[in-house]
């Protein structure tokens, strides 16, 4: 059998102003070279996604070369895509084990020109630590809120801004937590009005939302 | 087909120190009429849950006549328990529509003697309403707190107070927070410290505990 | 039992630029009137949902005199709004029976001010109905998809238009989708960048959320 | 405890018009040299699934000499089944990462005489790859289309062409897509006439009940 | 709020071949008064489907007179399609309690043009039920099996015969049955050959499977 | 449409022992009169199961003249069947809402010539009712045990005598016990040894599984 | 943390006829060495289940010398029980992945003194396979059925023979039947008379239950 | 992509009485380091939860030093917590297979001062194991129970004592208990009164609310 031919969304850019990326996890050796060797060719930059560390020894040199891997967010960036610069973006997580997904929203949106401020740990256990950010927070002009167990921080801080708050449940929990479900089911239940959410650890979607909306606003 | 003879657990209190008490639903007609006649006849007041108020009108006048049943919470008494007293007991709930369970909690302590402290409409998404009330709820001996669609009620208070806090999930709610499995989860999964919970809508089963820890506590 | 009281939170609008609104579901007649009499005596506007038809004749003459009932979408509009005017925020579904959920957005953005773009009946069965409608689609600033069954109409659109996409999955369809989480679950796991959605059948929440997104870019 | 005798169901073809065929996964190897060597002797081709590259090593020289094992689809043909020609049939899907489940459809097709087209990575995000590929789709007598994650495809195409669509769902996908549910559940709910569905990552299943349609068709 | 405008498909049935049909639950009378009335403008016939019966006495006398409602199915033909003639089409049901679902399929082939055998009453508890009718069965060119419970018919029949065989699961059954669930899921994990299935009570979707198959052969 | 004629599985008895039954919801008026009339003809009793006491009405009077039905346990016994007598089969319930379920077993015993003894109300809250029980438990041949809530008898009988015991899980209970399936799963799940269980609310297959294991015993 | 002590239950043969017996998993070495310790030293023999193969290396030589097992089923049978004689229980499997299941339950039966028949490989597929054993079957005073997937056999097995049958869902099977929920439902919500089950995989379970219908029968 | 830094809530004792504690899965090395060298530098002592034995060796050794890691509950405490002195709390399970949650209950305690007492292997499948303890659980002034499986010990004990009861469900079990959902919906939907639950394996939470219960009552 033959593993198939990607058929790259190069277009997406014009038709949604996102740019196309790759979902690395599931694909082969084989299809991911030829992948990068399109874009190299072409001379566009790429952001893959899901990269295991592990898989980066099975890519040739010189790809490898122009990868630029992070170990936390698993997301790796291919050529040179423009320096990102602030608009408005704060990325929030509830504890520290969410921070790979915080990584995956940052670098995305970084891919896309847009460096987000990081807020970490202000989980609603103690609620002193959101409300002592809570300036920073009101000052945002998009929120991603990242968060697993309970994500009751979606709800409280849907309640104390204004701004739009892009839910990123994550599979961070045990028992009945497991896989992410119970965060995702609060950010749906939320008493709390305006809260809109992604699928789990999905930081890459939450932070094309965020793109989507920041055109919108242009 | 016979209905078959209850065989009342008089003896619970005793051992429990919890009074034998009837779950209506699903009770014929003549099984109510035969509890009711046994515990009149040996002169013990009993508490009744979940008995619909169309049902009173198929009980004889007399038995009828030593009910005090209360429509909100679907909760009867039959006899005369003791009169309640204050015992640091508080339950708060998020929304209105909550008030059928909490007002099954607050007769099941009641007919225990207990008089409850009621907080109402302290719902997160306006997280002043319960700050608010802050005070009041430090100075009570134990909690039960009672709520909704997606319950960040639950952690928020319990990263506040020292309280044990009894989380009662109620079927509040609609799409996936349909029959309160989300609030219940989110009692099950919250990131704040030292909480649990009984089943969803179970206002009887939180008055019941908190019994035991009233008792523990003597 | 008293049936509690009301804490209405009309601080909510500083704090979020969202108005607050009434889940009439499960609200006894008593706390309706209560809430209604207090919005009165303030000479505040007020946004109802999910209050059934039927409810209106519990209803004192003078209250619902001031109440715009919709029968379709089961929202009612106590005193009176700002007048809406266009914002480009366009709400499209994929069948008629999508109708009251559609109806519940437009309701909830009236209320604040913004006349929405209705396009209906433009499920991906047949294609062509929604490319026929696609330059329209292009040209919104925000857009508000709803559908039931598999939802597919989701990531079609996010595929073809550059605006934030907020997806109200419905509970439109039977066998395996009845309740709508097979549309919810659509939306969340869609090939698509950058769709949110919100709960099933919650178009009061997809509305607050576009406003929101049009408050960020102001 | 011995681990049993396989009683192959050699009859299988002249009732249904298909072959028997063993699903390696569970079984052991003496298991799997029983069935193989009873098909050696009776000179019987036979196609095996679900065995995994690791496993070949346990097999016997002889036996793996005749065994044509296909890394990607983990499937083997055992001994010299007949020449494929085309049919009609097309297997069509969403990404690269269902290639393992289209390479399973395509050697069971070739298994029984029937070699497939394949049209690759024609998910809906970027829906101009679908219609590029449609008058080919359109030409074809039967397609099996995979997909995995939301299983939007299914949807689109079955509103695009007249042939019967087999849809084959993959486990591609995280948070809610996990394990391929969600696009299972869309092939099941789809607006979309006369969509028909097999088990997830089912690509064989698929093959097989092509081979049913066509001997129908004859 | 408007209704909406239904947006009819006419063009449906040269693109898949299969005609444009109603599902009627959840739409409003106007809704259906509307496309009723637009069908009787281009003198076209139509399939209307979950019509309950009560909703018939709302449509107005002209409208009701062109419309031939089967109460069992549920369904509705307006105008006059073809004389349906045979086709070897052959729906089997394993007990009384699918026929409405039969009735559904039956219907909707017979819009089509195509007149079905019907086999009732065949489940496995009584094998020889089945077995008596094999014969029949055999010379099937189509077949359509319908079943709740655990829908062991299924697998039993795909071992059996060689047509193609589409699956109805029905949400006949109690306990872990209700709803249809077991039904389909055996469907989808049957170890026979072959079987393909459709919506749990989708006797629509799978006479309309069962045209493009028709359709296939020709 | 046809309603379909039954296929009466009167050759079930001599096969396994236990006589063909109707489940008669879901079934029509005519096909209920169609069965009972070919019963009438061939003079057999037959046993109705679900059968609602308000559909007694649509029935001819010759026909109801022979239905000794059962309200509790909405079961029929149509035609005279022999008379029961004691077999060794003890059938006992937790609760008094367990006795529909109960009655369901008892009358399918009966129809079939068994006598069982009934023990009721001896649920694991009051362990003392169950202990108090127990010589007359442990002298049964066969214990059919029926518990809705967390059955938690299951276990406790299960680990106390030595009779085959039979669980039927009831949907009595609210919360997470909706519908059975808690009490469904702790009999599945027991740490007791040799526990075996049927479908929710199954009371008439536990007594036809009982009525196997007295033939075998003969 | 001390590991506990074990607190063996031998005085369940006493009270229910089946023997104490240990189940593995999720034991430490240090209490599995002192509960076959105390077996020794009271001479008593002893069966434990889910004992993995890499275990046995961690206990000491003179304990592992007295352990009899077996790799396919993980069970291990500690000192000398009697002899197993025919006691008319035969066990009949799906397929052979069903196999380690199957042994679970022949080894059970044997350490209490059964000699059980096996008949392998006869799944609903190829239905001659079952009816080619018939006779065999129905010569059965309890039959153990053990199945995977859909678990068709047991519904088809439960209408041909007259002994009590013993359902055994397993967890072979992939997609929708990952784990044995299918079979199990299967099972339960069979159309054929009087079949009951255990948990999934629970080889163990149903020898116990054949066991407690053994003794009923003497 | 920093790895974020820790927000510790050392306020968390003054607002709830329960010290902050740290669970590590899911926090990476360097973020492990940089919470216990706050700990130290501010001489606290800590409690850490979830810490497999393998990542020991990643911490530098003088932190290593101060850690009193506990294999089977996968706990440690780093620092020196005040000695433990008995309060009347009871630590009672099932099973040898609980014993690691029984031991982050313990340890939880133990740094908060609370010496338990421990209570093993007293499953109701052997009812005198438990009855044979019953003075002991008497005399307590909490319980915490801890079960997998089915979960029956929640409700037998609940109706035997008077002690508060928390219910610690455990991922004990196999087939439809796998993950311990079951035993966690026989705490919830439990007929005995007063019982309260935790999330599955939380015993670390139990251990929290016991000392919330403890400071009540003071
Ligand atoms: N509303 C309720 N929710 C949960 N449990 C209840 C409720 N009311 C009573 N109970 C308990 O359920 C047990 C069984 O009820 P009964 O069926 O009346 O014997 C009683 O003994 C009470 O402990
Ligand atoms: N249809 C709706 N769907 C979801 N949330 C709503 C809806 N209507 C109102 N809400 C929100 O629910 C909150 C609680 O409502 P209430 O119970 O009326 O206090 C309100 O403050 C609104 O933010
Ligand atoms: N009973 C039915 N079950 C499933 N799909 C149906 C049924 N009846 C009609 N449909 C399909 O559902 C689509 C949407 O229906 P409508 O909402 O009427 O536009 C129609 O175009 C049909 O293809
Ligand atoms: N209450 C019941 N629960 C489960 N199965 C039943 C019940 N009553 C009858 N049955 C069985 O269901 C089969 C199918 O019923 P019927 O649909 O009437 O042909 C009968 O042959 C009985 O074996
Ligand atoms: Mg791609
Ligand atoms: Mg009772
Ligand atoms: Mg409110
Ligand atoms: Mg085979
Ligand atoms: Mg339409
Ligand atoms: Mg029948
Ligand atoms: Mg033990
Ligand atoms: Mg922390």
């Amino acid at each position: 059998m033959t593993e198939g031919t990607a058929r790259m969304d190069w277009a997406r850019d014009a038709r949604t102003g996102l740019p196309e990326a790759v979902y690395a996890e599931g694909k082969t050796v084989a299809q991911l070279i030829a992948i990068l060797s399109e874009a190299a060719a072409q001379d566009r930059p790429l952001l893959l996604t899901r990269l295991a560390t592990s898989r980066l020894a099975d890519l040739p040199p010189d790809l490898r070369a122009n990868l630029d891997h992070d170990a936390l967010s698993q997301t790796a960036i291919f050529g040179t895509p423009p320096q990102p610069a602030a608009a408005g973006v704060t990325v929030v997580c509830a504890g520290l084990a969410d921070m790979p997904v915080v990584g995956e929203a940052v670098r995305t949106l970084a891919f896309s020109g847009v460096r987000a401020q990081v807020v970490t740990d202000v989980g609603v256990a103690g609620l002193w630590r959101l409300l002592e950010r809570l300036d920073e927070l009101r000052a945002a002009r998009i929120i991603i809120a990242v968060a697993g167990m309970e994500g009751a921080l979606f709800s409280v801080l849907a309640g104390l801004v204004s701004a739009p708050i892009i839910a990123v449940p994550t599979s961070v929990g045990h028992g009945v937590a497991t896989g992410g479900h119970v965060a995702l089911n609060s950010a749906l239940a939320s008493c709390a009005p305006g809260l809109v959410t992604v699928n789990i650890d999905n930081g890459f979607g939450a932070a094309q939302s965020a793109l989507r909306i920041l055109h919108a606003g242009r």
